[in-house]
Formats: C-alpha cells, sequence, structure tokens
C-alpha cells in the first residue's frame, strides 16, 4: 500500500477499463430466498443467521464482479441494523474484497470533531493504538463524510489520509430530491454546495497525487448534471463518487460530466440494479449482478467515448 | 415505554432536578491506568482488553451518576474505533444505562436517505424484522442526526420515533469553531442554520406531547449564546442537546438562552470535565465524576433560577 488512495483508483480505473463501484447494500427482506432459507434452518431466525446469509451474498457478488468494479461501497446502516453479527459480516466483507484486489469505498456518511473524527479516522482509515499494540478495526480504503460541521470535521481525516494512504468522499451534492433543501440554498453568489465545493478543493490541496488528484473526493450526485458540471470545475483535483446512477433514474450521459477530460476523476456507484439484478433478470444471482455491471460499464464507457472523455 | 421521549426527557428533568447530561467518551488512552492494567495483564493489549476497560469505566459511571444525570450520551467513534468488542462494549453500556432508568442519546451524527436511513433508525431506534422475528441492534432512546440530505434523510427516523416513542437530535448549531463555514453561511434574510432550525420545527410538528415538545430536537452549541436565542423563538418545541459546557469553554449563564422559560426545553452535555474528572480532583474516577456532575448541576440550575426559568 504504497500508494496514495486516489493513484489505486485511477489505476483501478485504467487496468478495468471501468468507472463502475457496486454499491453492497444488502437489504436482508430482498436477499436470494434460498439463501436466508439456508441460514434460517440452521440458526433460526436470528441476526446471526441473517449476518451470514448476507456475507455469502456479498462473497458471491465479489466473486462475479471483481474484474469489472473498481471498488465496493458497503453502506454501513445494512451491517449496523444486523448489530454486532451484521458489522461482522461487514468486516469480513471488507477483508474478502481486499483479497480480491478490490477497493473498499465505507460509506459511512460518519462526521464529528475533535477526537470524535479523529476516532471515526482511526475506525475506518487509520489505527487504533493501544500502547505498544495497533489494530483496525474496520480496514477501508476510504470513507464518506458529511461536511455540516466544517473544517474541523475534515482536517483530521485528512491527516489520517496522508497517513495511511487512504481517501474520503466528502456529501457535496447529493442525489435525493430534498438534498436542495439545504445544499441548493442561495447565498450571495452561490448556493450552498458550492461553497463545501470550495472547501473540498482547499482540503484537498495538501494531498495531490502525482496525477493531480487528492484524497478528498466528493459524493455528487448523477442526477443534478448541471450542478455536477459547475462543481467539476469548482473542484478539479477531487475524485467524485457518483451515486443516482440506474435505479434512482440518471442516464448513463447524465453521468459523462463527472468526469475530467482525461476520463479520470469519477466513479459511478450502482446497488440495486446490480446485486438485485436476479429480480428482474432471473437466475442466480451472481450471473444476473454480472450481467448487469457489464451493461453499466459498456453504458457509462461509451458515454464517455462520445464526449472524448475516455483516454483509458 | 407508553410515553413519547420528550415526556420521558422532561420527567427525568423534574424529578432529578437536573437537565445534565454525561457524554460517555471513553478514550482508551485516557482511562485510569489501574484499570486498563487490569484488563491487560489478563488479554494482553488487544481490543478486547481496551473494550472491557471501557465498559468497566461506563458502568462505574453509571452507577455513580444515575441519580444526577437525566441521560448518557455514548459517543459512537469511540467504540467504533475498538471494532466489533467496541460495540459489545457500547451495547452493553446502553443497556445497563437502562436498567439504572437513564435515558440513552447515541451519538452518532448519522445520516443518509431512503431504505440506507430505515436501516439506521431500525438499528437505534426502531427493530429489525426478520420474519415473524424482531430485534433492536443498539436500543438507545434517540439518536443524534445530520441533516445536509434534507428532509428525505429526517421522515424515515420521525416515523420511527412516532412508532416507537423514541426521539432524534438533528445538528442545527454546532458548538465547534468552523461549524461556521456551512451553518453561519447568509443566505437571504437567514443563516442556514436558522433555515435547518425551520426545518426541525416542520419536522416536529406531527409529534408533539402533551407538555408541546416534540420528537425532533436539536443540537445546539452552548459557545453561540446568540444564534441559541434566537434558535430557541424558531424551535420553541424542540428538546435541543446542548455541547460546548465546560472544557469546550461554555459557562453556565451560556446554556440558559437553550431553556424555555419553563425550566424545560433543554439538556446539557458534559463530558470530558466528569468522566475525567480524576485528572483534575485525584482519588477515584467515580467519586471525581460524582463531585464535578453536582457541581455542574449546581451551577446550571442556579443560572437557570436567576433567569427565572426553572420551574421544578
Amino acid at each position: 500500500m504504497s500508494e496514495p488512495f486516489s493513484r489505486r483508483l485511477t489505476a483501478a480505473l485504467r487496468s478495468k477499463k471501468s468507472a463502475l463501484v457496486v454499491g453492497l447494500d444488502p437489504r436482508v427482506t430482498e436477499l436470494p430466498s434460498t439463501l436466508l432459507d439456508r441460514y434460517r434452518a440452521e440458526k433460526g431466525l436470528t441476526l446471526e443467521a441473517a449476518a451470514e446469509a448476507v456475507l455469502e451474498f456479498n462473497k458471491g457478488l465479489i466473486e462475479a464482479l471483481h474484474d469489472i468494479v473498481v471498488a465496493v461501497k458497503p453502506q454501513l446502516a445494512f451491517y449496523e441494523c444486523l448489530g454486532l453479527p451484521g458489522l461482522a459480516a461487514f468486516r469480513a466483507t471488507v477483508n474478502y474484497a481486499k483479497e480480491h484486489s478490490l477497493l473498499v469505498i465505507t460509506d459511512g456518511k460518519r462526521n464529528d470533531i475533535g477526537s470524535s473524527v479523529a476516532g471515526y479516522a482511526d475506525a475506518y482509515l487509520g489505527e487504533t493504538r493501544l500502547g505498544e499494540a495497533s489494530y483496525c478495526a474496520f480496514p477501508s480504503d476510504s470513507l464518506t463524510v458529511n461536511p455540516y460541521l466544517g473544517s474541523d470535521g475534515i482536517i483530521p481525516l485528512v491527516e489520517r489520509c496522508q497517513k495511511y494512504q487512504k481517501g474520503i468522499f466528502v456529501l457535496v451534492k447529493t442525489s435525493n430530491p430534498s438534498g436542495t433543501e439545504i445544499q441548493n440554498l442561495d447565498c450571495g453568489s452561490e448556493k450552498v454546495y458550492e461553497v463545501v465545493g470550495r472547501l473540498c478543493h482547499e482540503w484537498g490541496q495538501s494531498s495531490l497525487d502525482s496525477d493531480g488528484y487528492s484524497a478528498v473526493g466528493a459524493v455528487v450526485g448523477a442526477t443534478y448534471p448541471a450542478e455536477a458540471a459547475k462543481l467539476r470545475k469548482i473542484m478539479p483535483h477531487a475524485y467524485f463518487l457518483v451515486p443516482g446512477f440506474g435505479a434512482q433514474g440518471a442516464k448513463p450521459e447524465d453521468v459523462v460530466a463527472c468526469f475530467n477530460t482525461d476520463g479520470l476523476g469519477a466513479v459511478v456507484n450502482s446497488a440495486r440494479e446490480i446485486i438485485f439484478g436476479f429480480n428482474k433478470r432471473g437466475g442466480d444471482y451472481r450471473t444476473a449482478a454480472r450481467s448487469a455491471a457489464l451493461e453499466a460499464q459498456k453504458s457509462i464507457n461509451k458515454a464517455l467515448r462520445e464526449e472524448h472523455k475516455c483516454a483509458w
């Protein structure tokens, strides 16, 4: 792990010719029923059974997709609601993804200040030191974070990113309809999300890699392509993590604005359409996920080429 | 649990004549050394040893403080950085506090949309359903949350609050210096934090209890008393969770603006000065914590009486 996170992300994009991230959002009620049934038969209807089914589901997805997605993005809420067994499944998922050379973007939207945010940084990006020993609780490559508390909440994370070659993605312009309530407030000549974009740009200045990308990325929804284009100019050095593609309605041509002209600078998340692809496509969930992911990869790459943004 | 969270909070304020919340922020490096040494001797320098020391520390604090604080506020970052053993200690702490009739405000500053935020709601406020079985992963009474994603991120939490008689505290105006970077942006005639205050007021309208308090509280730092006074008017029905008292510099007279004239409507968090009080005061950490908490309680009540705000 001698390279900055942004370099590792760029290398993965180039070698896989893919900007696709798969969201590992394993809602228990939507898992393939045979999978849950097997663990239920063993352990009853317990959190342990659900968590083991989730882990097997994730492992199957990782095996089916590791060569066509650059990263997995586990959404912590789906693991936390399964309690300690759920968090054990999360940790095992992280490790399994890394064994398959996938980057892990933990979607926790964490935020706090001082020693609290340092605690999150230790938990997901750095290490917890106990005397001469040290441990990483949930060793991810990157973490999503929320900027509402300002620099006090971000700088400690950036320091850990630089020390451990990790990354963060700061929520800037989210993909959901009501994201506008705060993010699109007019403040003078700019909207709140543009101010946040400028802050991210500053936070990233100390961690530029040799391609000019920083450890401070941004979450920018594909559902607002005009805003994404503005943010692309405000934050030329930031990798964008782009939600909203697929199930949330954004099309391949909508995500293009999130990329730089070098074909880099963005990764596109898709969860439901891939991981629960078997609902539409039938058959084994892994085969369906692979088909859905290949289609997504192809459609994004086509849109990038049409805009002359694909230099891979 | 037949009463809304806000009613239970009011009842605790009245019966204990205290508005004090103790922050359970057990930084491992600051625990009494004898405590950590004992578990280290048993288990080595492991996350398990650290988590057991944390749990014993918290239990001692709960026993020493349960009659003079209305709630405990565990900061999740300090448990997450200890991995699964840390989260087991968090869960045991929650249960131990409830056995001692304390309300639990889990400080997680969670935020997301759709089924993700529903997952957090299930994990901390509601229950995770698995067929006919249901479990609450980390059964808290209330959760701190971040509003940057707008109503989509809050409404699902409010629904769970109403169903399960729980509460949320939304970050509105935080106590840290750089909170101003986003929260104090001017947007027309108001600042961002005032707009967020108005949103909280709306989000709370459907859950007013018989005293007029809602399930939607707000985090309002004592370090900005003028802003707190404005927010008190914007959100008359919200309980304020007030950080910044004590170690962060706010004085008893600064927190008074956060209360309504009925002496209700706010609870004041203090962590470091209480739980690590032994550093200044010497002696057993529990005795020192109790002395520090009694002093804080007394000084807040005195300031409230001087402003004729104490009707208990």
